[in-house]
């Protein structure tokens, strides 16, 4: 491992505003434990099949054709116009792909880095321009319809995969076909030459990455430009476009989700560079406003089919969400851009840890299924099962716009990058899961120190730190262990070598062990994990007189496969069960269900709707109560990421699935 | 009135599987009452609004440069494809607005609908072609897109104003353009000729008006052809343009809703004609599913944005409903040709009719602003009143896309013909309002009876019938009164001159008062009129623990503006209000309000969500529950329909509104 060249996923080493930067991903190892399997089925199913699918659809073909040597002659370009950004994406899940494997990388997947990235190089044209699109005849149409055509969309993400392939492998190939086309961008856009921005924003993140990758400033600058244009009216000023206002007077977020967020954390990267305080206020303001109004109880973003767009506060269908998997990705994205920032109280930075880690089990797993090779666009809180006409939701192998599932994949190949930082005091536990890392820290030469997490979170909160301090690491370094928000008070242990470790250990913040560490260290860890009910805020009115199930960091939910025969319940859909929040569930290991959960289970009620409902959607109000008709029934919930992985053969109902449980009456 | 020609708004009087025929329009006179003023508003204020806006938006420019003499030479078509259909919807309420006219029809109004005329007939091609889009030098692009370009569209609505113009002026100027129209387009389309259908129904239901109108039958086979060919994939089988699926095999309504609305009026049309049983039992099998599970408790019609369209069974977003003006109208256009099959039980025809009513007053009259000249496109259930970033919805004096301002106004112009029916047993009287008809009875020479009502109604359940029977009127024939479904069994008293009408009174039918009419008869109906709770099915989720308050035909709600000194409830929103749905509200008249409109007073509390909510969304269940904060306030609730015509200064919530009212805890 030595030999591979520094890999941060983001690179906030020289950034001024930012006091911590993340460790290099393959000095993580996610061995064995929750994530293991997820890497492990990336490696071996996801990358492979999206590889197929990415020729099959003709995405491949599309480079072969830009460069005039087609696999298929006589086709023209084929699929969507952003197809590339597919590609490109795949690309950059391959680069993390290789630095996690070991052993040494899977040959295939190398060889298929490499030759697709000589097919990426043979697209571009002579002075740097690239996009499969504009190829051929559509060539003189370039930048001609910066709104709609993602070619600035596609160049981010080709990017970002340059910068994935050198950090991940050494391999500046693809990285010289990135900066030519960066810097034909630049030539054309930018203070005092051509106005427009991209409808959709991606490249903004790109070349404040490219910055750093490079040092040549006018990347962030370009990047900072492409910020501050937007809002005023360059895309018709349309909110969708997040053009209506700029950024930095936002009140509240608004428009296509994903964009939100990839704007946002782009904005993040220009700050953590610029320290600019306007920008900082608006993120900041933005995240609390999202956080207090706009975000499903899972972490979810984005309300509305209509636009993929926020809605507005507590505007939060669960059935009807939309909470695409690309938006929930961008706000891991914008969160771990802000957790770093200098100046920030150790609450402040768990804040954002707490929403990166609840994001990341709660909306951006329950994207893939748990073959590898499935994937949801859209992630409804509810699902009424097939009845009524409504379709039950499955994950899809691919989509025409397959922007989710090499999101998905891009995102998670990375996912090792997301657990430590470094800072000047010492090492910043983030995230836990079994495995270990190599720590350099700031002013080491060479590995400072070794950590190894033994632990089966997210289903058991005990966590052993094995701390192994190279030879020459002098003086006192501290370790941040992150206590999660979801903890109760009083439900925390902490043990240095079997002796408990003197401190006010309170939820929602990070408890630093600050000593001279010695070869052998052994730091336990208990986080308590008795399941908690949840309940929303009451301007969010789906969710009026319900609550919601949770343990740890994951959110639960019931399946109407779980819960029994129906048939002692006839007329009885999954909607009809109620349960008692005075009662906490009781926590059972299911080694065999679903890759292994751990189910919660507790008592409840059935009741289908009175007779008098037939035929009818309202009536007036009775004199008196309706009869209690209902049956007592054993609930067993799964954690959420986990649901629609079964194809239940029985009747429809048991496809159906609900986050927010009614209370007993 | 006797010169006029007969003007049934739809003439069902040859329709074999139709029993009753609803009275010539201008036989109907709404004199004083709550009526009056809405249609003496429609004459003096709204047709001449509409008239100049077609002119200031190009639309009657279109028409004029089509036929090669624009005002203003040089210019280009301007506005949507489809904005014909708005001059031509116009026309059909001006028509109807001339029968309306009492005393003799405004000069202002007969000469600009004689010019108009004028215009459409200039702009008609030699071949009887009409859709000043594509005149000049797009005529070669003609039914290119028949999916999306509204040529059919256009061309029904070209239809219905002409079949309302000659019905109610005797003038046939327009019906030689719109049968050369129709002519044209049964040149190019039908079986054995070209194949093709329009993106939008409404051709269908002009085409059988116009069968009725000229007793062509090719007229009729053409609309059902239409019909038939739907859902077989010619719009690309997509649900929003109802191609799917046939229609006979649909079990619940989907896609865009006023689309679906006017298939269904046209598919019900279509069977009165025919009287095939499959589309009978389709037609009613769609409106089941629709009353059971898609309509809002105003009778809006469309819960999505996303395609203006139905959703799912039980999904009814209050603030973000979409419910156009137009799916209300066309809900009810459909009951009304639903009402007068033959083989309806008494109970089964005053279910449209109640349907008809409630989505008239609650769900069309929303619509229109009290001013004549503001219109609501989407028709929200609740506002938060310009919070949280949540715009307030204010009616607009016109919108690009102006379907709903034409819409509406033609509809209203139209509405005494929704009033009364006959059939071969006698009179039957659908709706109640001060004014009065005279009356064919099937069979008699000239008018068979005069029929007074005398009623506050819909704030007074008292109806005084008055009743003169021509004098070579002979034989007993029946009178048959609505008593609708809103109305609980005990409060409905009838009496004949005086004395009680002995009859089994039940809510949801008619009764029928059959005799031989005496001059002077004086028939008093009084239905009973206390306001009265409603809750819908649990499925509804979003009205789960509510209730909504309602009286006689009219749905209520409240507007924040109406409850007094919000300053008194610190941090409080309408949002926060709940009531007691045990107590019945006060009745209070409130002759200055809105026009003048009985209000509903209740006791209520008013509780800010608990500061713990501050800055979140979500929570961890307290144990115990929150300490009770709330406030008594008296509550004023004003009917639905006249919502949003107030623009009070004070702080934004003053603009919030909602019918669903949370029940107290």
């Amino acid at each position: 491992m030595k030999e591979k060249p520094p890999a941060a996923l983001v690179d906030f080493c020289n950034s001024p505003a930012a006091n911590m930067h993340q460790l290099p991903l393959p000095a993580v190892r996610l061995k064995g434990g929750f994530w293991l399997g997820w890497l492990e089925r990336i490696q071996q199913v996801t990358l492979p099949a999206q590889y197929r699918l990415l020729e099959e659809t003709g995405r491949l073909e599309n480079f072969r054709r830009a460069a005039g040597s087609p696999t298929f002659p006589g086709g023209s370009f084929q699929g969507y116009y952003f197809n590339d950004s597919d590609v490109y994406k795949w690309l950059e899940a391959a680069a993390w792909g290789l630095a996690l494997a070991d052993p040494a990388p899977a040959k295939e997947l190398a060889g298929q880095v490499r030759q697709v990235v000589k097919w990426i190089a043979a697209a571009q044209s002579s002075d740097g321009y690239l996009d499969t699109y504009y190829a051929g005849t559509r060539a003189g149409q370039r930048w001609s319809n910066l709104r709609d055509m993602h070619e600035m969309y596609c160049a981010g993400h080709l990017i970002q995969a340059a910068v994935a392939l050198q950090r991940s492998t050494g391999s500046r190939a693809l990285m010289r076909v990135a900066t030519r086309f960066a810097d034909h961008i630049h030539q054309v856009f930018g203070p005092g030459k051509r106005a427009g921005i991209c409808g959709h924003p991606e490249i903004e993140v790109a070349l404040v990455e490219l910055y750093r990758q490079t040092r040549r400033r006018t990347y962030l600058e370009l990047a900072q430009h492409f910020i501050d244009q937007r809002g005023h009216g360059l895309l018709g000023g349309r909110a969708y476009y997040l053009d209506r206002l700029p950024l930095r007077d936002l009140e509240r977020l608004e428009g296509h989700a994903v964009r939100a967020m990839y704007l946002c954390a782009a904005a993040a990267d220009v700050y953590a560079e610029t320290r600019e305080p306007a920008l900082r206020q608006a993120l900041e303001r933005l995240w609390q406003a999202m956080i207090a109004t706009q975000v499903y109880v899972n972490g979810g973003l984005g309300a509305r089919h209509e636009g993929e767009a926020f809605g507005a506060a507590y505007e939060l269908p669960n059935e009807r969400s939309y909470a695409e998997s690309c938006a929930a990705i961008g706000g891991v994205m914008w969160a771990n851009r802000m957790l770093v920032w200098q100046d920030h109280s150790p609450a402040a930075r768990a804040g954002y840890a707490d929403a990166l880690e609840w994001m990341l089990y709660n909306a951006v797993l329950p994207g893939m299924g748990l073959d590898g090779q499935s994937y949801f666009y859209t992630n409804p809180l509810a699902d009424a099962g097939g009845y009524d006409g409504a379709g039950w939701h499955r994950r899809q192998p691919w989509y025409d716009c397959a922007c989710c599932p090499t999101n998905l994949v891009r995102f998670l190949a990375s996912l090792p990058a997301y657990f430590y930082s470094t800072s000047a005091e010492g090492l910043w536990v983030h995230l836990y899961g079994q495995g270990e890392a190599e720590v350099n820290l700031p002013g080491g030469l060479g590995p400072s120190m070794k950590v190894r997490q033994e632990t089966r979170y997210p289903w058991d909160g005990r966590v052993r730190l094995e701390v192994q301090p190279a030879e020459d690491l002098v003086g006192p370094y501290s370790i941040f262990l992150r206590l999660p928000g979801w903890l109760r008070a009083g439900d925390i242990r902490l043990d240095l070598n079997g002796r408990a470790w003197e401190a006010d250990l309170q939820p929602g913040t990070y408890v630093e062990l600050r000593r001279t560490w010695q070869p052998g260290d052994v730091v336990d860890l208990e986080l308590g994990m008795p399941p908690y009910w949840l309940e929303s805020h009451p301007y969010a009115v789906e969710n009026s007189g319900r609550v919601a199930l949770g343990r740890g960091p994951l959110l639960y939910c019931l399946e109407a496969v779980d819960q029994g025969d129906w048939s002692a319940w006839p007329g009885a859909r999954l909607q009809d069960v109620a349960v008692n929040a005075a009662v906490l569930p009781a926590v059972q290991d299911a080694p065999g269900l679903l890759g292994g959960v751990t189910t919660l289970r507790m008592p409840g009620t059935v009741e289908p709707p009175h007779p008098a409902w037939q035929g009818r959607l309202y009536r007036h109000v009775p004199a008196g109560a309706d009869p209690d008709r209902s049956s007592l029934i054993t609930l067993t919930a799964i954690p959420y990421y986990a649901w629609a992985n079964r194809a239940p053969a029985a009747a429809p109902h048991h496809w159906a699935m609900q986050v927010w449980l009614k209370k007993e009456r």
